[in-house]
Parts: C-alpha cells; structure tokens; sequence
C-alpha cells in the first residue's frame, strides 16, 4: 500500500489496473517484446504472484525481461501465520530466473536496481523481488542509482569460425532464430547470410516476435504437428542454432520419434540465448565476408478479398489483405489459425507475437501489452475461444485504457488441440464423457455478450463478407473491437 | 489422455469440466466441504496445476481434503525441455501437504491409493500426485485397493482434563471452533457445552462451513476488522482453541498490534485441527458430565420483506426472509456483504461457507463445487464484483450441470478492502493514480451481459423490491442464475 501510495509521486511511470494476475503479467510480456525492455507488475502476496504463473511461464520460457514486485506480510507479522501467508519465495522459484525478499526500508533502492539489472540480462528475465509491508513502510529508505546494464557475453572466435565453415561447406543448411535474431539488426544479418550462402531461415513454432510481410526476409515457423515439423526439416544436413533451442515434439507419443530433425543431421550452435546474437550474427557476416549483402525481400501480395462462407483459409485471405501497415499480430489461434501466417506472408509489414510456453491464455493480455508499448499500431489479435476465456479479462483493460486492439474470435466450440492429440495417441475415438471435456458447447459462449460487459464493442459475423467488414471497422476506428467468429 | 480415455469406463465418476483450473480446484474445494470427502481434479502440466494455485491456497489453508492429478510429459521426454515442462513438484510443494510422482504404470493404482489416503488424512490435506504419461500409457498397471481410511489422533485424557478444569473454573470463557466442530456432532457436543457451562461459541473469520439459522446454536464469527475483533474478544479470560488457530489480524499495520486477544487471556488447545475433534467435543462433555444437555438454540426470525432504495441492510433482511430451508451460503461478499451473517442467525437452517485463506475468486467455484455435492440443496451465492471477476468462468460450468445456484453480485466497482487497508494504514488519501487501481469502473461491468455470455439468465435490480423478487425467482427455479446489484 505504501508502494501504491507512492505511484501518485512518480508520474513517469504508467500504471494498468487488471482484473486478474494473469492479465499482468501476459500484458507485461506483450509490452517487454515490443518496448525491448522490462514492464513491471504488482502483484498482492502469494496468491496474487500464483494467478500470474501460467502467463510467466511463458515469458520465462522465452527470455522476457519482467519484474515482479510481490507484496508481503510484515516480517515480523509472518510468525503468526496469517490466512494469508505461504512462501512466496518458493512459488517464485519455478517461474523466475531471480527471486530475492527484501531485509529492510534501507535495500529495497538495491534491491529494486538489482532487479532490474537481473531482469536486462540477456536473453531476459523474470526477476521476481519479495516486498515486505514495513520493508515498505520503515524509515531509512534510500535511493539506489541503476547501475549500467550488463552486456550479454558474445560466443568464441572459434564458433564464429566453425560456423562459417558449415556456410561454406555447400550442405543444405537452415538457420534457426530466436529472441533479437528475429527482428531488427539480427534478423538483417541473418538474411544477408541467408542471401549469400543459400542457407535458409527458421524460426521454432514458440517464438517471441518475428519481422516479417513484404520488403522484410521470409522466416519459415516449424510446424506444430511433428510429421509438418519432420517434412520441413528433412533436407537439411546441417542446423545452426542462433539462441534457439534444438527442434523437439511438444509431446512425445508411444512409440513415435519426439526428435523431427533426420538422425545425419548436425546441429550446431552459433550462440545461446544468453549470449549476443546480434554481435553473433553480424561477426559471422564479416566472417563470410558478406556484409552488405542483400537480404532476399518477401514479394507484396494482396488477396483479393474473399466473400462466401467462413472458412479458414478465407479468414486468413482476409486478414492478409487488410492487415495495416506496421501492424502487431499476436497469435493463439491454434488449431483454427493454421493458415494464418502462410497467407500473410507478404502481407503489409507487421510484428507477429506467438505463444512461447504452450501455457493458454496468452493472446489477449499479450495484445494489451503490444498496444501499450505501441499506441500508434494496430494490434490484432487471433485467439481461439478455449483459450480466449482464460484471461477475458483482458478486454476490460483493453476499454479502459482505450487500447487499438482489435479481437478474432475462433468460435470453434472445442479444445480442437485436446482433440487432435487424443487421436494422435491411437487410443480411438473419444467416448462420451471424454468428448465432453474436450467440447465447450452446451452453453455456447456468447462472445459478443462477455465483451459488451466489459465494454468492448463487439460482433458476429456469419459470412467472409461481414467478417473483413467487421475486420475494416476494428482496424479504422480507435479502441478495441472484438469479432466472434463462429466455425 | 490414456486418463481421459478411461473416464468413459468409469461411468460412477462424474466428469465436470471447467473453462479454467481456479474454478476447477475451487469447486473440488466446495464439493469437499459438503461432500465431506475429496473431489479429483485433473490439471495439465505446471501451467494447468498454476492456475489452480490461489483456490488451492484457500482449501490448503482449511484443511479441505483435495486429490490433484497433474499429467506430466512421458519420462523419457523431458530431458529435451519441451516448451511445456516446468518443474512440477515445486509448483505443486508451496500448496499441498502431499507431493509424488508416478514412477511407472505398475506404481500408478498405489500411488493413486495413497493419495486418497493423504486427502484423507484429518482434517484433510490437499495430495498432489503427478502422472507421466509414459506412467499411464504403458502396459503393467494393476488395481490397488484403497486401504482403510486413517483415523485422527484424539487428544491425551490430562488435555480434556484440563480444558474441563477451565470450563468448570467459572472465568468467561469461549470455545473457539474450526474444521468439523462447525457442523454436525461436533457443533452439537459444542452447543451442550456452551449451554452447561456458560461459555461462549466463536469461530474464526476464516471458517469452512458453519451450520447456522434458525433452532441452530448460534456461533459468532469473529470480525475482519482488528478493533471489532478485539471487541469481540476482550470480555474473555479464557479461549479453548478446538482445531482452531489462535485468532491474528489479516494485516500488520505500522504501530498497531496483531493480536486482538486481552493481553491476560488465556488460551490451550483441546485439540489441533490435525486431531479428531468431534471426539475431543464429545470426551469433553462426557469430562463435565454434562452430555444429553440441550444446546441454545437461535429462535427463528422471519424479517419483513423490505422495500425501497437499496441498502446492505435491507439487502441482508431480504436475504434472511427468503433464504430456502436447508440452503447453502457461498459468501464472498467481502466489504459488502458485512451485514449478511448477522442479518441470517435466524432465517430457516442452512450451511454458510466462507474464504479460508483470503485469496478472492473462490465464491463462484465454490458454489458449483457445493451445488454438485448437495443437488436437492438450493446454493446462494454472494460475491464481490472484484472478487467475481477472477473466476466468472464458473458461471458457464454452472449453466453446463443445470446448477441450482443463485448468485447475487455486489457490484460497488471498487475493491472496497484496498480503499480500507490504505486508510487503515494511515497514507492519508489515495491520489488520482492509487484510486484508479482501487475503482473497477470505466467503464462499469456489465453483469448481465456476462452472465448470458455463458448461458445464465442475470437481472439487474434497481430496488429492493426487485431484488427480493429475483431473488424468489432464483430459488424457485431450476438452474443457475444471477442478480446484479449495484451500489
């Protein structure tokens, strides 16, 4: 409280009310993508922090920077056990990368700056700092100056050199990008590399954010479905790793590989995720001697609008020709969005934000943080209704701060992933009690009804036709929208 | 999903689905708490077991029993850290009393035994057990039977002996119940007691479910606020504690004390909450001598219907006028809801249950946890806006398995306990940025819509006499529905 308090003295610093821990800390990785440095959320004690895990754990899967200020009992108030205590340190661990309790009033400055400092280092952190109420509210605070940001080691002269001897090598060789290899100065080193040795451009299925549509490189996103991900990978002799992490199944399933790349493939890293991958990127360009280079460009392209009935690829068409310039795409779709980022590859430039740790629930928190960090774009955002109706919340936040986000809703009635591993498994079709927990029909979500009352205007569509109407109004008027999409 | 496959083999398990985990762990709670045995609960991974975290820390804290089966990746796979592993056990640790994980399929019947069993285990635990999915795919799984049931520990005959002296030694004195001595034998052991000799029946604000109303022994709750608690408490010389924890403020406050017991009050267990307490009840009044004698009971009061603008007290008479025989109270009312208990002492008997551990979201899981337990029973369910909106998707659960619930949302757009704490504190006001992290308002929430988004029938109510009329309505109909009160 004395924090809150505290807030009406800094006015720099914006402050976003959720409605629900999850929506904190999803919005905090949206904006960390985007702004390139850390949000912080607020968060009141163990269950607070508890709300918020899901979605931090997909920012810490992914390298996000974020600090977790975490509220706590008095320190000398803990010995009675209150109904409200539990050890907040523990619940931390598993979802942060830091986690310290402050002592006293005289190192919350330090170790508010240490936080930070810990949340910058490289790829990204979840920094979570414990605050005690009279850590808060004693005498004896003192400001901490923050000290320069530490800089992310680069790899060795050998690994840069080893790597340009693959490059060479005349094997057919993919590059798989991740964190700042995937947009700005890293992502133009690596498609100058790609332009000058042939080599090609991957990105793994959970990734922060890509550059990409017309004028910038193609980056092809493995697939999802393993046997996808294993067709897409089977030509190569070599992979070279550039803070990624090697291909590997979501799940694994009796009997079937969890491994998609060919047995003859070697994989190699240029740099790990905690290392400079821009500096990587670029010394392997001098290495090869192709500064300069140009990067192969993805060709515009504009499809014509489709009309008829709804259907995937029809939604992706329509998305592909109304996406705005400089656009932010944050994607949950899932099973429904299959065809979303093939139709929109040369489709105006935009961002493109995806799911880092498989934990649902991302999209909408996430497009609420990619608006704050950018209120001159336009945010849309793909989700699937299971997993919309996690964080819904969101939208309430999304009113309040008037955000430039518009929704999709997929309205497919079912947890179609759930699905589609069940038969993946060979067990047979689902019984009745299992169907039933795979299907969310019987109520129908009304979705236009949940965002009406929380005070986003929203609308169903029954045609393409109203669909890239719907589409056209959300990306022109300010605010947010929401589109129900039924399939 | 070899899990879910089974479900349809085992017709005598009733399969509920949630839309999020914190309504799936809350309603267990709920069914627990008037089930008196365990639900199961199935979560998926780290992240699924996460967002049930902050229900768990409620039920943890009472010491509601609660089997939790978090399906794992298949052993073999998680040494290539696929993008869902997280460590399980550690997420899990901070919110039960029981961790394992399955090692194999021939562990799995006697692993899932012993989670029973640690459930079971007084006054109930919380179990976690993880299931690889290699554990429950592969062949060599074999039956257990469930061993016998654990019986508590009672309490050593001096421990009686002793709380008899105090009874006897004529020092007022209060019984300070939890757990089972709120309800059944337990509360009427206690009842006899209080009627022999004079003492007094408290339970702490942080009770699991009391039985309650009319030709009920009346047992006062302590208050959430520390001055009236201590009010409450200062004529008393003596406190027998019986499975309850001595009573400690919700907060610290700078300069203020914790403790809202008389500094010359003593205070013993008869017995802990691990121990059996309706025995320790019934061994104490068989100590006195005083077994067979009638407890008080509350005399029935049938308020007038009141009439006219809106008002938490005339909210309150509605509620005791009309409330049905043999309810079931889920309150969350939190600020607004302060008057409910007192208002009710005399309305026709029902059960009340409360928050146990302070983290908001748990009202409407609750209820559908409550509703399925006792399906002849009509449920009432009081919530906060603020609180309602972390868990609203059990509203859809509830439409789903045609729950008898009524759920009444106190809708003031604010989260009235914050405003409180920081006054409390001594801040002084809250600026312009403090207030708007305490005001769920702009733009107001649309209770109504929400609620028909997810298939229940909601009004809104500008009276009294509007309010008591939905409020019939609800009761007499079959299935859920909801009543928007806004103050």
């Amino acid at each position: 409280m004395h924090l809150v308090a505290a807030l009406d003295r800094l006015p720099s610093m914006r402050c976003v009310l959720g409605l629900f821990e999850g929506v904190v800390t999803g919005a905090a990785d949206g904006y960390a993508r985007m702004a390139e440095k850390p949000a912080c959320t607020l968060l009141h004690l163990g269950p607070g922090l508890a709300n918020g895990l899901a979605n931090l754990h997909n920012a810490n899967r992914a390298g996000v920077p974020m600090v977790n200020l975490v509220g706590q009992h008095a320190t000398y108030h803990l010995r009675h056990d209150p109904p409200l205590a539990s050890d907040i340190e523990a619940i931390a661990r598993p979802f942060s990368k830091w986690v310290r309790t402050c002592c006293s009033a005289l190192e919350t400055g330090n170790d508010a700056a240490d936080a930070v400092i810990a949340a910058r280092t490289a790829p990204g952190r979840i920094a979570t700092l414990i605050l005690p109420a009279d850590a808060a509210w004693s005498e004896g605070g003192i400001d901490s100056p923050l000290p320069a940001m530490p800089h992310a080691p680069v790899p060795a002269p050998e690994t840069i050199a080893r790597t340009a001897g693959m490059l060479r090598s005349g094997l057919r060789t993919a590059l798989l990008l991740n964190g700042n290899s995937l947009h700005g100065r890293g992502l133009r080193a690596a498609a100058s590399i790609a332009a000058a040795t042939n080599a090609k451009l991957l990105a793994p299925y959970p990734f922060t954010r890509i550059e990409r549509g017309a004028s910038r490189p193609n980056v092809e996103r493995l697939a999802y479905i393993f046997e996808q991900a294993a067709e897409q990978l089977k030509e190569f002799r070599q992979i070279i790793l550039v803070g990624a992490a090697a291909p590997i199944s979501y799940f694994a399933a009796p009997g079937k590989n969890s491994v998609p790349m060919p047995p003859d493939c070697e994989i190699c890293a240029l740099c790990t995720p905690q290392e400079d991958c821009v500096y990587a990127l670029e010394a392997l360009s001098d290495a090869l001697s192709i500064r300069g280079t140009q990067p192969l460009a993805e060709q515009p392209s504009s499809p014509a609008l489709p009309v008829g009935d709804i259907s995937l690829s029809g939604l992706a068409r329509a998305v592909s020709a109304l996406l705005p310039e400089n656009a932010i795409v944050v994607d949950e779709s899932m099973t429904s969005g299959r065809e979303m980022m093939p139709a929109t590859k040369g489709a105006a430039p935009h961002d493109w934000l995806a799911n880092t740790g498989g934990s649902i629930g991302i999209a909408l928190p996430l497009a609420v943080g990619a608006a704050i960090a950018c209120p001159q774009r336009k945010v849309l955002c793909l989700s699937a209704d299971g997993s919309g109706m996690y964080t819904a919340q969101a939208l309430w936040s999304m009113a309040r701060e008037g955000l430039n986000v518009t929704t999709v809703i997929f309205a497919n009635r079912v947890y179609g992933v759930l699905k589609r591993e069940f038969s993946y498994l060979g067990i047979g079709d689902p019984g009745p009690t299992a169907r039933n927990l795979f299907e969310i029909s019987r109520p129908d979500l009304d979705w236009v009804s949940l965002s009406k009352s929380m005070g986003v205007p929203g609308t169903k569509v029954a045609s393409l036709e109203q669909f890239t109407k719907a589409l056209r109004q959300g990306f022109e008027s300010a605010g947010p929208s929401l589109i129900e999409v039924p399939l």
